[in-house]
């Protein structure tokens, strides 16, 4: 079977902040090189998207800090959680042929700053993601620079695997690094998606004994039944005593803060065993005040988890192919309405998770 | 030449908080299984000598913390920093012989708690260090109670080795820590004693640039002829800037803050690149406020050194061999001075590094 | 409850090679320092109790390897295979519980060769391996001399734990090495007991694809069922061949060889893609012919995996814990049989794996 | 200053095996995206780049390996060990400048495979070697395809560099490799160009006790100078027995065979110890008959070393920065010259190495 090239590629672009996505025809696309021309099967809605189409972020102290300020450049095609298939390659296949389903890796770096250098681009100090600074999944077709962006995913649903390579992939991340210090005891903060996508992940690749926390005890309930071997719920001043209780008072060796705000980072260093490690999630910001001297007293380590890199999410996917993680969709719009799909995501409409499906 | 027993050990041992050290002989000392008795050449007089004298710290907020609540019995033999060489061995020799030069590891832990697994026994949940909760050095033989706390001291000086089983120790785990991300740009807070120790240690491990920060020139000149790239006189509101000025714009990748006060962390803080690491040394107290969202968003690392394993003091020991490093001893004391040495620490009489010799 | 101490413990002890075992008592078993005294519950029957009761090994080519020559000492109590629990701590508990349900780790080292100081007591220069150059657990209560040596047991059961301290933890420790390249595709030779828990193992820890090679199909049909992605009869001169058609020509990022003869060696060579991992396992003998020149220019590597280090068993311990592995027992014997089940082991009575229950 | 396009490059290409080389000139050279022009101050004078030249190396058994059926097409520019300095960057400069030093890394991969993926690309499955499967640097402005396979090069002498991005990298890789397992005797066979750069590099990094060995007292004398600690003629049947005494009877932890013939390579599995590890570099041929039951039962690792990965190459100009090696240019040819150049290495008239100064 002779592959066509497709004569015309549509996307749903953003022209500036705010403005209407417009959708646009390309013609004959043709990969050079090392490109792959990816035939789309389902592009995720995340709320990055959100402000790429704002134009920025409000940082609730009154400043706007714009995209393109950061190096957006409009147009656009937005759409950094994509899965599909390859349809056509360059020159340079890279050992991938049409028709294999893959999932697109968007966090593309500059490939020669120490981040790149050491495999993490998703920490490349001149960032060049797709569906950001690139042209994204907002597409039927996507031409993805490279095919090292690509990995495989036979086996996984198209659709779900999509939250593999953004939110997914950050509860991963943080769980990977909780584990490294082999931690006996691990307290996961906040049982809502991504902490519980990390008490099923925590279960699946770590040998600790998981204890998860959150203000709502249904929510436990279903950390519960997740894997996670104790719950707490929190919010009382003698947190932090349950906790250490719970560990038979040797605290925790690990502690992943899915909030981070000020309550719950103070729980996490306060619970924190010798040569501890606090990994921090959440992006709500807020402020903690810590005892300098403790951190080298107790050897312990405060550290961010944000993405991840290529190894990650392959990793990830295979958790995924054996249903240790299972992300599910609940909503569906056609490419021609991700103008509503992005105004429902701003206006709360959408439970769950959705995804455009060109 | 067959070695022979000697008929007693004499210690110097502290029999409770405050009380004069009391000379003491024990007969016929025997080692035991993996047990050797060394016979000490030099062992180093410390500020945590003075603590166990003292019987606890002054937290600083009108409480203090007794030694004897962390497990300390006395009478005890003080001195963690002790080279010799072994005498005699029990039936398990571990491969040493009489005659070998050796310097004691101290920081004996419990051997099954997760950090004794992972080959940190310095950040044992249980420590058994040696000088501290069993005996140690201030004595012509000591008892050392496994071959495996001994570590190959040949071409080193002795007295000046005593010092790279505690503070040089610290400086080394912490630009070990620093240079884990293979930094561009390390910025090393601090040029007293330790901070020139890490300058030197940084410039033979790392591939770094190294920037030193200090208040006082002199000291810096020091830095920069030990081998510190660029120096810098803190003090100033514009030293996070001048910093970052200093290395591009791209900030540190590395920050290690041998004095840890409010003032030198929040500069550390703020010229971390994206992935930095904030290594915290120094034990002089106070706290520090941080922005939550800022430690996942640049996914950076804030951790603390203290001492180190076995393997770093061996890793260690090389480097002063080859004269990386170069500790000076200022002062001796035999034996019998212990209590003068020990008030002679306490009235800041001892101006760089003293040891006591048997 | 108050723990009585047993005022004899019965062991049936090895004299010289090949003498019937002797049942001894001795007295008032009092654990000291780290010492732990375990209430035995099973004890693996294994092939090297033979090989210490027969006083050597037949080296094939005429020779015998006394055991006495590596250090063995008549009396001993055999028994390297230990699950048991907690019955009495000397004054150095770390951490354990009379009751805590163990498995005895019984690869014991000197503590200070490079490979002890490394975490691998296992590879040892003058091991004292319990069961071996230390009493085992042909016994009804072991005296294991430190606490670093148990590992928690709970929630695995005893009996089937016993060979995780040996024969299971060389098949975990050869799939790791295996998986050490991160590999596409991983050959396994042979699906006998070692080789089918080598199938499950890689299944569960590795991305690999799983190709499982034996002369037996019905073995075959078992590693499919056990997970393997792919099996093929070998014995054929084309077996390379085929294996590297089933790879799509890639050949195998990994092979292990749990037969390690000739025959199966070279399939393993021939078969290795650039980069690849040859982890031989078996210990059938023979010898292989290979191409110097090879090695540099395809980046290869050629090891061997025997046993493995406590950390192993932890991991290994949760693998059975999760069901990932199910060693099975098929014999039991008292203690006071200790003779008829070396008897049956030495003519092939056992099918399976026998356990000692005193 | 401006820097003005050269409006044409001038390259000595090889149009066929065995023809002249042509020199050719190509106009108005604009790096695109992230390709950087680099102006050429030196190129390594290679044996690959004879066997480019000659279309193929002759296996000595008859048959000839063309390099045609391993991808290369004519007509291509040969050179591999390129250094120089930064022209013209593309849009994406990956933070590189007009005017910086640089080394240029050769060993380009695809991007994709396992070896790149883990930052292997010298071992990639479909390379694209620069100066072998894309143009190098007989020229005197070479079109680098990415930044990202450039080194800064500042401190270092740039025809000196050239060495380090081919044959002074495998040295590095191959005493890396050896340096693994913390090796407390490493025996280094062959005390040749490579053999005598790995003494330095072994001093340099490793703590190993170093004993070199070769045919040749005088280059024994040489490596004594560079590092070695302890040297021995080889040749006789008592080589391995000779080695073992020098190491106390302990064997090597390590041995490093830079010329790998059958009788080197025997040796050095007999001197291996428990745990040990055979590095073979040389590419001279024979074959070694290995005892398959002693790889596992001595837990010992066979492997290659073959050129270096990207990080390898910038660990190793820091290491020629500081003066730990000092490779050494024996003779110069013009750029119109290079079929001389050639000639020459072809008939053995280069003593050392050469390079193309265009």
């Amino acid at each position: 079977m002779k592959i066509q090239r497709p004569t015309t590629v549509k996307s749903a672009r953003i022209t500036g902040p705010n403005q209407p996505l417009e959708l646009e025809d390309a013609d004959n696309p043709s990969p050079q090189g090392p490109q792959v021309l990816v035939k789309v099967a389902a592009t995720g809605v995340c709320h990055s998207d959100l402000h790429l189409w704002e134009g920025g972020y409000d940082l609730g102290d009154g400043t706007f800090m714009k995209v393109t300020d950061r190096g957006v450049k409009y147009p656009v095609t937005p759409g950094h959680e994509v899965s599909g298939e390859v349809y056509l390659t360059g020159e340079e296949s890279g050992g991938y042929s049409a028709g294999e389903k893959v999932l697109v890796y968007p966090w593309a770096g500059c490939g020669s700053c120490p981040a790149c250098r050491a495999g993490n681009e998703n920490l490349c100090d001149a960032p060049r993601s797709l569906g950001v600074f690139q042209n994204g999944g907002y597409s039927d077709y996507m031409m993805v620079p490279h095919h090292k962006y690509l990995a495989r995913l036979d086996g996984v649903d198209p659709e779900a695997a999509t939250s593999l390579a953004c939110s997914a992939l950050t509860a991963y991340t943080a769980i990977k690094k909780a584990n490294a210090n082999s931690p006996e005891n691990m307290v996961i903060i906040g049982a809502g998606g991504l902490g519980l996508m990390g008490v099923q992940i925590a279960g699946a690749i770590t040998d600790a004994t998981i204890l998860c926390v959150d203000l709502d005890e249904k929510k436990l309930e279903m950390a519960r039944k997740l894997g996670a071997h104790h719950t707490l719920v929190s919010g009382s001043e003698d947190t932090a005593d349950r906790i250490m209780a719970t560990t038979g008072g040797l605290g925790a060796d690990s502690v992943v803060d899915f909030v981070n705000v000020t309550a719950t980072a103070k729980v996490g260093i306060d619970i924190l065993r010798k040569r501890g490690n606090l990994v921090l999630v959440g992006l709500f910001g807020g402020s903690l005040n810590i005892s300098l001297v403790t951190i080298p007293l107790k050897s312990i380590t405060i550290q961010g988890a944000y993405t991840g890199n290529y190894d990650d999410m392959v990793e990830l996917i295979d958790l995924a192919r054996r249903g240790v993680i299972k992300p599910v969709i609940s909503k569906r719009y056609p490419l021609e309405e991700a103008n509503t799909a992005l105004e429902d995501l701003r206006h709360h409409k959408i439970m769950g998770r959705a995804v455009i499906k060109p």
